[in-house]
C-alpha cells in the first residue's frame, strides 16, 4: 500500500527501487536517463532529479559523469567471512552475568560511539507518526487505556501482525497471538513454558547474549550447535546433536541471527521443523529481525512449516518501529494456555496504548514505504561498515556479510583479546560487543560485534580508530591462520 | 500540595474532611453551621451550601432537619469479622491454575457484575488528566519514548516515587527504585531473586491468589501464615514457624492485605523486620493498597524500618491511578543488582512514556486531591457494602471491615461451597473470586471475596441477589458455628 503523505519523488525513487531489488535493473546497468523517465512516468523532469538524487543517497545508483545512472554494486566481498562455528557438542551452563551487566550499561551510555548495542538506527524509527497515533489515542480512548486489559493483548494489533506474517508463509489466527511486553519477554515465557531448571536447550553458535543470559536466570543448559554464517544452524549437527543429549527445546533466530546474520534456507526451515517434530522438541523461533531484509522476498519463518503447534514464534517491533513502546509478542502454539498462564503471573498484561498505537500505524499503510527506505538504508550501511573495516582491520579479519539485520560479526587475529579491546575501545569512547558474550562456553575470544545501523563520518573515525587499537593489540605478525 | 484547580468549594469541603478524618469532628457532633462556616472561611453562603452537599454526598456529613449538619457514622460494626485464620504450619504445594485462570478471564468480561476481580472503580481513575499529559508527552518527547531506555526506568518517576514514599516512613534514594510492569512483575522478580524451585516462602493466609500462582510457576511451596482480619500476619505464628521450617522469604501485602484488608501495626513491622533479620530471611513487601487508607495517617511500611537492605517493597500505580499503563516499581534493597538482571534477563525494561506520564502526574498537584476524593469514595462504598451484606446474607455471615482498600473478604456458614455460589451467580450474570483461590490449601471454600470499589443500583440488587443464592444453598438450618 502506498503511502499517500509521500511526496512525488519519493514515490518515483520506490518504484524504481523496487525494479532494482526485484532484478529487472542490475547491477552495472543503466538505467533511462532523466529525459525518458519523465516521459515515461509523465512526471517532472526535476521530480526525477529528486528522485534520482534520493537513490545516489541510499547507494542504490550512481551517476557517471556524460553517461547516465547506473546501479551500483552492493555488498562487496572482499574480505571473507567466518568459517561455520565449531563448538563442542556437551551442554555448558551459561552465565557471564557480570559482564554482561557492564556492557549492558555502556550500551546505553549517550556519550559513547554506539557501536556495542543492537538498537536501530534513530533516524530510522517513524517518531513523529507513531507519537501523533498514540497522542490522538491518548486523547480519543483514555478510559480504556487507563483500565486493565485481557491477557491476550490489543485485539487490533493481533489482527495486524496476523496480517503481517502471510507474507513470511505463517497463517496465524489473531487469537493465536499474545502480546508482550518485547521480544525478550516472549523468549523469556516459551524457555519457562517447556523446560525446567537443569534441562538443555539446542542453540546456535553464536547467539544473542539476552537469550543466554535468560536460559542462565533460568537455570538451564546450552547445546552449542554449529552454525554456519549464511544458512545458519547445520541441520546434520543439529540432527546428531540431540540423538546424543537429550534436548527440551531448540531456540534459533532463524532469520538475520544477532550477531551472525545468517539465514535459514526455506529448505532448512522445513527440515528443521520436521527433525524437531520427530522427536516432540520445541522450536522456539525468533523473527525480530526477519523485516529486515536487503532484497525480497521477505522471507518465510519456520513457523509455516509448523503442522503440530509445535513452534513458538517470538517478534517484536523493537528493531523495526518503536524499542521504547515495549511492544512484542509470541504465537505459542500448542502452548498458549502454558504461556497465558505463565503471563499472568509474571506480568498480568502490557501497556495498552501503545499496543494500539502499533496497530493504527501498521494499519495506516505507511508501514511499506517506511520499512522500505529502512531496508535500503540498512543495506547501505552495512555495506559502508563491511567496505571500511575491510580497508582499516588488519589484513586477515573475517566479517560477516548479512542480507539483512543491522548487524556484524567480525573475526579478529587470534592473538586479540575481545575484552581487552572492548576496554580500550571504551576508554577512547567507543563501544562495542565483546565476543564472549554470544557463547555460553566463550569459544568467540577474538570476535566482535559491531552496530551497523548508523553510518556517518563519526562512525567511521571509530572503525579506523578500532582498527589501529586492533593492529596494536595483535602485534606485528597475527597469526594468519586464526 | 492544593490543587489549583480545584473549585472553592471542594477546598472548603476537603478541608472539613481532614477535619473529620483527624477526629477534631467526631461521630454524631454537630458541625459548624452554614452561617457561622461561612463567616470563618470568608467565603459565600452558598459555596458552603455546595461544600456540606459533597460531604453529604461522600457519605461522610449527614443534615438533620430543623437541627444542622452532623458528622455521620462509619462502618457500623453489626456483622462481626472473620476470625484470624488457622492454617496448619506445613508448607504446601500451590496449584488451582486452572481455576484461577477461568475466573480471571470472567473478571474482565465487561458483561457480567464485576464484584470479582480487584480493579479499581474506573470512576476514581484520573483518565483525563493523564491522558493529556501522555498526549503532550508524546508530541514533545517523541524520539525520548520511542528508544530504548536504560533498566532502572524513568528518573523523573523514581523521583516522585521516592517522595511519595516519605509519607509511609521510608528514606528511598531515587536509585534504589526499578521501575516494572506492574506491582507483579515486582513481586516475580524478588521471589526469583531469593528463592530457587522447592523453596519455602511463608505468605498470609489468606493472601492474593495472582501471589500464589506466581509461586506455584517457580515452583515454590507455600507456609501458610496465620493472619488476623485486621492486625494481619501473627508474629507469634510465624516465629514459631520459621523455626520448625527453613524459610527462604517471607511474602507480606503489609497494608491492606488483599483479601483480607488486615493492615500490619507499626509496632508489629518492626517487629516483622527485626525477627527475620535475625535469621537473615528476605521479606517482599506489597505496598500496593498503601495509599488507599480510610483515615489519616497513611501506614507506614516495613522498609522504613530496613537497616540492612531486607525488604523488598514491590508497589504499583495500578490501584490508584492507570492499571492499563502497566507502571509498578520495586526497592530492593540489597538484591537490587540480581533483581536488575532478571529483569534484563525477562522483560529489558518497560514502556517509557507512561512512566513519565505518571511521574509529570505525581508533579502536577493534582494528586493529593485525587486521592483524597478517592479515599473517601472507597471509604463509603465499602461501608454501604457492607451495610448491603448485613442486611441480605444470611445471619450468621462474617465480613472484614478494613480500614484502607476496597475488596472484602466474606465468610459464608460452612455448608456453602463458594465454587457453587460462583458457578450460580456467574449463570445471574454476577462475578466473584471464591475463597479456594487465596489459599494453596483450599481452607477457605466457604469464602469469597468481593470487590467494593464501585456501588450503584446494580451492585445492591446483585448483593441482594448473592444473598438469596448463598441462602438457597446454605439450606434452611445453616450450621451456626461454621
Amino acid at each position: 500500500m502506498k503511502d499517500k503523505s509521500a511526496k512525488l519523488y519519493e514515490q518515483v525513487a520506490d518504484d524504481i527501487a523496487e525494479l532494482i531489488d526485484a532484478g529487472t535493473f542490475r547491477t552495472g546497468e543503466r538505467i533511462p536517463s532523466v529525459r525518458r523517465m519523465s516521459a515515461q512516468r509523465k512526471v517532472s523532469v526535476s521530480t526525477v532529479l529528486q528522485a534520482y538524487g534520493l537513490l545516489e543517497d541510499h547507494g542504490l545508483i550512481e551517476a557517471r559523469p556524460q553517461s547516465g545512472y547506473y546501479v551500483r554494486a552492493r555488498l562487496p566481498c572482499i574480505c571473507p567471512e567466518p568459517d561455520i562455528s565449531a563448538p563442542e557438542l556437551d551442554p555448558t551452563e551459561v552465565s557471564m552475568q557480570e559482564l554482561t551487566m557492564m556492557v549492558m550499561k555502556d550500551l546505553f551510555n549517550p556519550k559513547l560511539v554506539p557501536l556495542g548495542a543492537a538498537a536501530p538506527n534513530p533516524e530510522m524509527l517513524p517518531n513523529q507518526k507513531l507519537n501523533r497515533i498514540l497522542a490522538s489515542l491518548a486523547r480519543r480512548k483514555g478510559g480504556l487505556g487507563i483500565q486493565y486489559d485481557t491477557s491476550l493483548g490489543c485485539k487490533e494489533l493481533r489482527v495486524q501482525i496476523a496480517q503481517q506474517m502471510v507474507k513470511a508463509g505463517s497463517r496465524l489466527h489473531p487469537g493465536d497471538i499474545l502480546v508482550t511486553s518485547g521480544c525478550i519477554e516472549s523468549i523469556n515465557l516459551c524457555l519457562r513454558a517447556v523446560c525446567n531448571r537443569g534441562d538443555t536447550v539446542a542453540i546456535e553458535s553464536p547467539t544473542y547474549f539476552g537469550i543466554l543470559q535468560s536460559m542462565c536466570a533460568l537455570g538451564l543448559q546450552a547445546l552449542e550447535i554449529p552454525t554456519h554464517p549464511q544458512d545458519g544452524i547445520s541441520l546434520d549437527a543439529l540432527g546428531f546433536a540431540i540423538e546424543q543429549t537429550p534436548v527440551q527445546a531448540c531456540l534459533v533466530i532463524s532469520n538475520f541471527n544477532n550477531p551472525l546474520g545468517s539465514c535459514v534456507p526455506d529448505p532448512n526451515k522445513k527440515q528443521l521443523v520436521e527433525m524437531l517434530l520427530e522427536r516432540e522438541i520445541p522450536l522456539i523461533e525468533v523473527d525480530i529481525s526477519g523485516e529486515l531484509y536487503f532484497a525480497e522476498p521477505r522471507p518465510s519463518v519456520c513457523k509455516a512449516y509448523d503442522q503440530h503447534g509445535l513452534v513458538m514464534l517470538c517478534s517484536s517491533f523493537s528493531k523495526t518501529l518503536c524499542p521504547g513502546y515495549r511492544v512484542g509478542w509470541v504465537a505459542p502454539g500448542r502452548f498458549k494456555s502454558t504461556i497465558e498462564w505463565l503471563r499472568f503471573t509474571s506480568s498480568l498484561t502490557a501497556a495498552f496504548l501503545p499496543q494500539l498505537a502499533v496497530a493504527e500505524y501498521l494499519d495506516s499503510g505507511g508501514y511499506q514505504h517506511h520499512m522500505r527506505r529502512v531496508r535500503r538504508t540498512y543495506a547501505l550501511n552495512v555495506s559502508r561498515m563491511i567496505d571500511a573495516i575491510t580497508a582499516h582491520f588488519p589484513e586477515n579479519t573475517r566479517v560477516t556479510h548479512p542480507k539483512g539485520g543491522f548487524v556484524l560479526w567480525i573475526q579478529l587475529p587470534k592473538s586479540v583479546d575481545s575484552l581487552v579491546l572492548y576496554k580500550q575501545a571504551l576508554r577512547g569512547g567507543i563501544t562495542l560487543s565483546p565476543g564472549y558474550l554470544f557463547s555460553p562456553s566463550q569459544r568467540f575470544k577474538n570476535f566482535i560485534r559491531l552496530n551497523a545501523a548508523v553510518w556517518s563520518e563519526e562512525i567511521e573515525r571509530a572503525i579506523i580508530r578500532l582498527g589501529d587499537l586492533i593492529k596494536v593489540i595483535a602485534g606485528p605478525n597475527p597469526d594468519p591462520n586464526f
